[in-house]
C-alpha cells in the first residue's frame, strides 16, 4: 500500500516534556507506531510507568518498554542535530516558525545525512512549552487549528505530526481496476442501442429533444469510464426489457 | 494566524458507527472542534451519553451536546450529498480509493455549491466498517500508516482528517519579521573587520589560507541572513575584543 521513499524513521525521536497525564504517553506511542515512529523520550513523566499509559498504548507496548526517562530537556536533546519545538499556536516571532509540512521537509534534509538526528519537542498538556524549552528549538513547529478554540491534546498533536511525518515519507499507491474499459465501437454500439429503446418508448418529445438527451446521457456514462463488462450489463438490460414493452 | 478559504466546514458531518468506548466519542468531539467541525452523528453508540465522553471532550462539550444519535448509518447520511468512508488499510478494489487529501479535494468541489453535504464514516474500533455500510460510500479514504502495525484510535482517525482538511482549506500566515536586514555595505564592512581580527590573531596559516577560510565565514553568515542589528552585535563583539588583545 505505502512505499518508504526513505528510512529516516528511525532518525527522529518523538520528546515530550512533563507530561501529566500516563494516558497520554500510552496514546503518544500508539499514535507514533501506528505511523512508524518509534523512539519516544519522556521528561519527568508524571505517574509513568502506569496501567493507564500501557492501556491506551494499545499493542504499541515496544515503544513504551523502549522508551527513555529523562530529568531534563537537555538530557534528551543529547545527540540530535536539529530541534523541533511544537506548538499548538503562533509565538513571539523571535524563533523561526513553519506549519507541520515545511517541518517535516527540514526533517527529511537533516536526517538525509547518516547519524544526523532529529528531536520533535511537545510540552506539558495545559501550557505546552516554556519559553526557555523554546531556546533549545531551532525551529517552532505550529500546528494549525480553529483561533477559537484550540486545545489539542498532546498526543493527538503528536498523531498529526506523525502522519503528516509519514505521509511526506512515503508514497501511497492504489490498486488499480484490472477490468478492461469499453472500446469505443462497445460505447456507440450501446448508445445506438439506448436511443433506439427510448425511441420506442417515445421518450423524446419536444421537452425533451433527442439530441440534448442523448448528449447529456453520454455525459454521464461517459464520466464513469465504463468497463467492457458494464457495457455488456447494461446491453443486457435493453435487451431484457424488449419483451415487456408493447 | 490561519484564514479559511471557504466556508465548508459546516457542510461536513463526521458519522460514527456503533462505536463502542464512549471516550472515544469524546476525544473525536475535541478532534473536530480543534480543526473547525461541529457537526457529529452517531449510529448506536454504545454506553453514551455518558460522563467519560464529556471529560473526554474537554470544552468540546457543544459539539457532544449538539451530537445527533441515530439508529442506522442509513438515517445518518440523509441529506448528504457524497458519503466517504474511512478505512485505516485498503479495501477490495471495487470501491473508489484515494488518500486523505484527495478526500479532501473532493469534499471541497462538492461542499463549493450551497446547501450540498457530506458525510465522513467512521466504522467500530475493532473492525472498522463493515462491506455493508461502505455500500452506501461513493469513496473509500484510507489513511496510511506502519503496514505492520496498524491500529488507529477511532478519534485519531477522525484527527488526522479533521487536520488534513483544516490544512485544504485554510491558508496559514507566518508573522513575518519586520528587522531591517543587514545590507550589502554593512556586510562586507563587518567581513573586513572580522578578517582584520582574525589577522590580527594570526589565526590564518598555511593550513587555515585567508580565502578558504572567509568564503566559509561568509557562506555562514550569508546563510543566516543577518538583519542590520545582528551585524552591529558582531562588530560591537570584535571592537571589544580589541583591548584585550596584546
Amino acid at each position: 500500500m505505502t512505499k518508504e521513499t526513505n528510512y529516516t524513521f528511525d532518525s527522529v525521536r518523538i520528546v515530550m516534556v512533563n507530561t501529566t497525564e500516563p494516558g497520554n504517553i500510552g496514546a503518544a506511542a500508539r499514535a507514533m507506531k501506528n505511523m512508524n515512529l518509534s523512539r519516544l523520550y519522556l521528561v519527568n513523566p508524571r505517574g509513568y510507568p502506569s496501567a493507564v499509559a500501557t492501556a491506551r498504548a494499545s499493542g504499541a507496548d515496544d515503544v513504551l518498554s523502549q522508551a527513555v526517562v529523562c530529568n531534563s530537556l537537555e538530557e534528551a536533546l543529547q545527540g540530535t542535530h536539529l530541534v523541533i519545538g511544537a506548538s499548538a499556536r503562533q509565538r513571539n516571532i523571535k524563533w523561526r516558525q513553519m506549519d507541520v509540512v515545511s517541518a517535516c521537509a527540514e526533517i527529511k534534509q537533516t536526517t538525509g545525512i547518516k547519524g544526523q538526528e532529529v528531536a520533535v519537542v511537545f510540552g506539558t498538556e495545559k501550557f505546552g512549552l516554556t519559553n526557555e524549552e523554546l531556546d533549545l528549538c531551532q525551529i517552532l513547529m505550529t500546528i494549525p487549528g480553529n483561533p477559537n478554540y484550540f486545545s489539542l491534546n498532546v498526543a493527538s498533536a503528536i498523531q498529526v505530526f506523525a502522519y503528516q511525518n509519514y505521509v511526506y515519507n512515503t508514497t501511497t499507491e492504489f490498486e488499480k481496476s484490472e477490468n478492461v474499459l469499453a472500446s469505443y465501437q462497445e460505447l456507440e454500439g450501446f448508445y445506438a442501442h439506448f436511443s433506439q429503446v427510448l425511441e420506442y418508448i417515445e421518450y423524446f418529445e419536444d421537452k425533451r429533444p433527442k439530441a440534448l438527451l442523448m448528449r447529456r446521457l453520454r455525459r454521464f456514462f461517459g464520466r464513469a469510464e465504463p468497463e467492457k463488462e458494464e457495457v455488456a450489463i447494461f446491453r443486457g438490460i435493453l435487451r431484457n426489457i424488449k419483451p415487456y414493452l408493447k
